[in-house]
């Protein structure tokens, strides 16, 4: 089984995936991976992966044809789903088990489909299915945070290229979110208002990072972008939490998704890229006196973070976490607005 | 000249170099860089490199052949060297100039040898222009962090195949030094031990994750590495600055140092790899209340860490900040062992 081990001098958490076991030889060759014959995220194939937790289907029986969207257990997962949290002391390190949930969204049957190529409909179908897994899994009281994303690319970290993305549930807040969750609390605390709401205000009035403004939804890319054409899509209206939106609103970000991607599909001829979906935290069990922002994380602002994948991560940014970014937000902007979509 | 701007949402500082400015059709193309005609950095073209800084050179003129290690300013700085820090508030940001130092040691004329085929009498030299390009950078009590790193491998971000290693001097104290700086203070406050003589007592004595020990350095795989054959070099005995080490201390380290590069070549063939030096800060100029840990960080414990690049970091990395390693360290301790070398 995997583990979880913590470092006491970097204060992080990593997840040794033993079962991976992967041995010298296994990196010896760039990882290209090969296109296979069959592909298990195929129609037909269904029997080739693990049994399907999800699925769109107008008609037929669950594990055959015929789905439009459709949810599996991930055939390698990185955290297993049976057991219980156990957790202890090594030495000067920490160790848990590697409890989890690992899952994969096949957003097509159609192999040689790319996201971007998916219809507004067909992307709304994706969506709902990612909603879907983040009510169904929130009810699993051992997971802590659940991370929705899309490797695009090999140099993106897609082993496979029949278009999907991964779900995975993690037995702790990871820090990534733990600070977005901080900083958002501080500012509420403080102010009664939420500090995105009031970077994206900045934003739109500023225009310069602005990619494209939908009735609900805005696309920009950061200010503070680590790497180039980096974008991010929030809903401009105050909401906490992707998985409470309702059907109209799932079609409406459906068609900002699709432009974003079309955009940077004709800038960047199709770039190798990961998005992440950033949303609040499922509730802590009732512990009497619970986290306090886990329990109810209503000054968190949801949204997308999207990067691709132009440049390397080098000596300089793994030893500082200070990022080097060549192209300035501003110029990525005017292309991105600028491409005919 | 190039930014730093700061991220009210993630924390971070970001440099954007306005000046390399590069555009979408930059990206479009694979980056294996060239086999120049002519290299930069061999004997001969001295004149094609801005002045040099410092040289081991054992007769003849300065930017003329018959050096063995000579380091030179980038001549496509992420920072510059010239003006004063200017530090501004923008809407909800903050953004610097981008005032800085950024340097290249050259380890060797001979452009076909690589660092691990350098002998340990030629890299000691390697690291004799390190400490005293530290040593010098020092001095400037506008930076606050010098970061000394190598990337070796079109992968791990290298753009010229000639070995080098390069020094950044930054204004701010990167989140990473911050990190592990607050760490050691902290664990000396409260045992008045260093947190990094405690961890590696413990790890001799345990053995499996240790590489090689010399009678002076260490070299082991962290516990909680976050990439397969992730490697530090420590010195056994308590120092906190990398650039107080006299010859006979940088001889000894030349020796382990090679003997990790070797074995990492045997093992993984070559692999695309980081290392950072990670050393203690210059003190900060005397404000009457300087900060209190950069003012003189003795607890902290200088070292080398090495991160191969045979893994890619993709979106649930870059989500979560939590990383999935698939090689167990001490099977990779294991194989690092029992390389011939």
């Amino acid at each position: 089984m995997s583990e979880l081990r913590w470092d006491p001098l970097k204060l992080h958490w990593v997840i040794i995936a033993t079962e991976r076991g992967r041995r010298p030889r296994d990196f010896q060759v760039e990882p290209t991976p090969p296109e296979m014959t069959s592909c298990p995220f195929c129609y037909g194939n269904e029997d080739k992966t693990p049994s399907e937790l999800f699925a769109i289907r107008p008609s037929g029986p669950p594990n055959a044809p015929n789905w439009t969207v459709r949810v599996i257990p991930n055939k390698y997962p990185a955290l297993r789903i049976e057991g219980e949290i156990d957790s202890r002391g090594y030495g000067m390190y920490d160790v848990r088990n590697g409890i989890g949930a690992h899952e994969v969204i096949v957003e097509t049957p159609d192999h040689s489909r790319g996201m971007a190529d998916l219809t507004a409909a067909e992307l709304t179908d994706v969506l709902k299915a990612y909603r879907a897994r983040y009510l169904d899994l929130r009810n699993d009281l051992r997971f802590r945070y659940l991370t929705l994303f899309k490797n695009h690319g090999t140099r993106a970290g897609a082993t496979l290229s029949h278009s999907h993305s991964q779900l995975i549930a993690v037995p702790l807040t990871p820090p990534v979110a733990a600070t977005e969750l901080k900083i958002c609390r501080d500012y509420y605390s403080s102010k009664e208002r939420c500090i995105y709401c009031d970077l994206i205000a900045f934003e739109l009035q500023n225009a310069v990072r602005v990619v494209k403004e939908f009735s609900e939804f805005v696309t920009m890319t950061p200010y503070a972008s680590c790497f180039p054409f980096e974008l991010r899509l929030y809903p401009k209206k105050h909401a906490h939490d992707f998985a409470l939106m309702n059907d109209a609103q799932l079609g409406e970000l459906a068609v900002a998704m699709k432009d974003m991607l079309m955009r940077l599909q004709v800038v960047l001829k199709d770039p190798p890229y990961n998005f992440i979906i950033h949303t609040a935290p499922p509730a802590l069990p009732r512990l009497g006196k619970a986290d306090y922002w886990t329990s109810l994380s209503f000054d968190y602002h949801w949204h997308m973070e999207l990067v691709p994948r132009l440049t390397q991560i080098a000596g300089f940014e793994w030893g500082t976490g200070f990022y080097i970014n060549p192209t300035s937000p501003e110029d990525a902007a005017l292309f991105l607005r600028e491409a005919e979509v």
